[in-house]
């Protein structure tokens, strides 16, 4: 199994703290030693930094941990192999584009045949069941819509129902963007948190480390993080609702309206409704 | 203008040298300030490295410059904008899927009204001239070939006539590859050499480093570097042979026999047939 870790923020913020607790995992404090990887978008496009090396080793994870690239998203993935061999073609995220967007993807889980599923415009370039739900799902998107991006709320709506779908193939935890909006599903491990105004310190799991947040963020700033496992101490992480696709966007969650009627159930505290 | 490196080596082989060079024009010995990447293939998927900053003044581009990362085909560009302002989303190599492989693409020039030729499955993510070309031609690739790619000779062949079709719209100097094959087309500036037994000491124009490849080659390495601009003060770089579009494998050129025919009166050194 992977672990991910996506965030999405109000302003372009930096995710070296987080990014050092996860990066301990991969072959540290955790078993997820077949490499890493992470995409910090600006705009319409990405930057992507990938290492099939152990990212607790990673000269590269070094550098990114400690270069504080910001971004309003960012998703993040290290990996323990389970299907498609420890390689750069394999490792997550993986991006591709469509509607004139960077997307990216990363996964956690297993598919059972999802290598089944008939693909259209994107191929995968490596070997995982990962990058093939990720080509299937695009593929399914452009045929529905066509050339041109649906509203918000069709997209999501539409992406809702794709997920789910695969979802019957195994474990299904992922992390999805088109650059605007923070997409995120769990079928068994995902849990989330938003830092607002009062900020206060935080510490990392798997490390000593501490923040306080108060002195780095302003009274205005939004921060969603979500993750496979908590990646901090005394902070209270909640569960992404299960077998639902829950969106962010600006810090905050977003739900179309008929999502929003599926989920009520949930405690979802601080969700707003789709603009 | 823009300035372009690509390297294509018979084993895994870092660029760092070369690098040194070409980032001190970005900013410092040259004027090409706005934004450089970097694509390093390692099978049929890619790594790349792409900053909107100038790459004199670049973090990123000095991490990069300074850990050697090894490949059999790179991608270089730094760029000096003309069309499409300086981001992220406009900053070179750019990069699609096709056929399950990533194929990358580095412009320097400028086209008139090449935004007028027709999109179909890949479309811009930002607003350049040179990623609507690039889109354009991954998309005629597609529509001729369909879901499989076609031989090298078809392919090679196919691409050259695409190629030439650009060129009419201006200045149109490339490299491209789909982590196979290293492209390359010259309108106008495109030097090349390749480095193989006896190797010698080589000196950087844009600086006063020197390093003796006999020291760090093995007998059996070949090397071919393409750029804008010739790298070093004491090689012999040679033109790319104009409006033939012309490749590379596992360093040496290779050339499908209809090329050869087209470009036979220019000299081209160490040329082997297309296998």
């Amino acid at each position: 199994m992977c672990e991910l870790m996506g965030m999405n923020a109000s302003v372009p913020t930096d995710i070296c703290f987080s990014l050092t607790g996860l990066l301990r995992r991969g072959g540290h404090t955790g078993p997820h030693k077949d490499g890493w990887g992470i995409a910090f978008y600006e705009g319409r496009a990405c930057r992507t930094f990938h290492d099939p090396a152990p990212s607790a080793h990673s000269p590269i994870a070094e550098f990114v941990r400690s270069y504080p690239i910001k971004s309003r998203i960012i998703l993040s993935h290290i990996r323990r192999a389970n299907r498609g061999r420890v390689s750069l073609e394999n490792t997550h995220p993986f991006t591709r584009e469509l509607w004139g967007r960077a997307w990216t993807f990363a996964h956690n889980g297993q598919l059972r045949r999802a290598k089944k599923l008939p693909l259209s415009s994107a191929r995968p370039i490596g070997t995982t069941d990962s990058e093939h739900a990720f080509c299937w799902l695009l593929g399914r998107l452009h045929q529905t819509f066509g050339d041109k991006a649906p509203s918000d709320e069709k997209l999501q709506a539409m992406l809702a129902g794709l997920v789910e779908e695969i979802a019957h193939y195994g474990v299904f935890n992922i992390l999805m963007s088109d650059g605007r909006t923070l997409f995120a599903f769990r079928s068994t491990n995902l849990v989330w948190l938003t830092r607002r105004d009062p900020f206060r310190p935080a510490t990392l799991v798997d490390t000593d480390l501490t923040v306080d947040f108060a002195r780095h963020a302003a009274p205005s700033d939004i921060v969603t993080i979500i993750a496979t496992r908590p990646l901090t101490r005394n902070e209270e992480w909640q569960s992404v609702p299960k077998s639902a696709l829950i969106a962010f966007r600006d810090g905050e969650m977003i739900l179309p309206r008929s999502a929003k009627r599926a989920i009520k159930a949930v405690p979802l505290p601080g969700a707003v409704p789709c603009p």
